[in-house]
């Protein structure tokens, strides 16, 4: 009977022990800090987990993380067990991460946050509006994620470019590989969406110099991570002008500090890292599958690469 | 040679002009009040014209709406010649709306009014999630704009319902049809949007019953027409609680009066009648196609049946 340990300060564990184990009624699942025998733990399922504890399971065959992000774990990799690492893949999260993505690039599309402050002063005006064809929108990362918000863009006649780090094929979706070509999909983004894995290649890559190549105008929305995003850089250019909004989910600090200048910016649209959610249900039912999948010898679904950071 | 009179007050004139021009080198078009001879003008083309200009008119073949809505010709109809009257059907007009709607709706779904409010205390907070499949979504009016609407929102998973007069088949869509089925539609309704025709029929038909019937904690989308909603059934409901919140892009005043309550309501989000707006490009095209259709004898696309009222 596979023993699988649940670390996480900040996700509520019950909903996954139930889920798991309705999922697998032959798993045992333990919630840290209640290890009990750490030579019986086969599976470890985590967000930021403490690496010296990872350290002590001497009979671990995986570690799944809880999020689609893994650079809590690629962050210490050095200090993990050589077992494989496994990234969230799961449709509830997918889908929400779809939902956020579409509402703030319709949002600035449609000139919402104008409107927003149009009504804080009473005043009935209707700003020109532009074809959704001729809006470009522009995705750095095109990952599960990525790819899906991308999709959804396309349905909505978006002028969507994507930008990673090897070529992608989606339909109706412009298609940027590598650092040369950074510039020239940036030129294209009147609203850049920032959905890259967080590694040493991504972090600070919206910057000021990345910022200055949008066109005058563009908005950004980050849910990524924090570290992509130099905040001070952001700051700069929306107070210049060039940038004339932001939708950020992520911080360099999170929970965001009471103090930081973001929360009360008039063109920054701040959420509380809610832009996706994993799901215990569906989230429960991937894992399961992937330890199914292991312990009949097989491949693991989702496994991460440290090579390249995700 | 054809003569076109564009009659508006509010539509600047210019951009239809040269687009009806250079879709239709031979049409001669002309902006009341500069009218010339009254008996040389084939067609209008329209936004709540003076039905006593319209009815000088004696050759006219056809009345096209600037807008999709024709109540604003609907309501004269026993004033004006007996010629056909044509609704606005053109594609940008159609995916702004979808665009309008999938925002406000999923504005509601992901909770962005709390998380707004929650900003504005600069308070870090999770809410829960409800999944789209578990989330019910219902359109009333499954025309042309509302059928688009519904399609966007069945991509995007949600539990859409629909409601309209006679039975409509859209994949993904639970269909409601006729006055005895609207209970039970409401009742499946934490998301409700109004995409009805103004006539005699939905005049009011957002009101204190009807909100009554919507699931507690629901919310409201008002793109129909600002004489669908009771306002003050609304403000009632608001205030009790049983209505979480509306999105109102049309009212009975526009524009909406400074002082009216709407406008400063915190569970409100007023847009100054910009869910869609006819473009004058892709419409001229359409009122070209239709204009050729007429003057080779053939029946007219859209023409408005004033019998239903739309």
């Amino acid at each position: 009977m596979p023993v699988l340990l649940f670390i996480s300060e900040i996700e509520p564990p019950g909903p996954w022990k139930r889920a798991l184990e309705a999922q697998m009624p032959g798993l045992e699942v333990r919630i840290w800090p209640d290890l009990g025998e750490a030579g019986e733990v086969d599976y470890v399922l985590c967000w930021k987990p403490d690496v010296s504890v990872v350290g002590t399971l001497t009979r671990l065959k995986a570690i799944f993380s809880l999020g689609a992000g893994v650079d809590h774990l690629a962050g210490v990799s050095d200090q993990l067990p050589g077992v494989p690492v496994v990234r969230m893949v799961e449709p509830a999260l997918t889908e929400g991460m779809t939902e956020y993505v579409v509402y703030q690039v319709l949002g600035f599309h449609r000139r919402m946050p104008e409107y927003a402050a149009q009504r804080a002063r009473r005043e009935w005006r209707e700003l020109p509006q532009t074809r959704p064809q001729e809006r470009g929108v522009g995705i750095m990362g095109l990952g599960v994620l990525g790819s899906e918000a991308a999709r959804a863009l396309v349905y909505f006649g978006f002028d969507v470019s994507g930008w990673s780090r090897t070529p992608k094929r989606l339909e109706g979706v412009t298609s940027f590989a590598g650092d040369d070509t950074l510039e020239a999909f940036l030129s294209r983004c009147e609203i850049l969406v920032c959905m890259l894995p967080l590694t040493p290649a991504t972090e600070g890559i919206i910057n000021r110099e990345t910022l200055r190549r949008l066109p005058p105008g563009a908005a950004v929305i980050n849910v990524g991570r924090g570290g992509h995003l130099v905040e001070d850089d952001l700051l700069e250019a929306l107070d210049s002008g060039h940038i004339s909004g932001a939708a950020l989910d992520v911080f360099e600090r999170e929970p965001l500090p009471p103090d930081h200048p973001f929360w009360a910016h008039p063109r920054i649209i701040v959420t509380p890292h809610i832009a996706s959610l994993t799901n215990p249900d569906t989230g429960a039912r991937v894992v399961a599958d992937n330890i199914a999948r292991c312990e009949a010898g097989k491949a693991l679904d989702n496994e991460i690469d440290f090579s390249r950071g995700y």
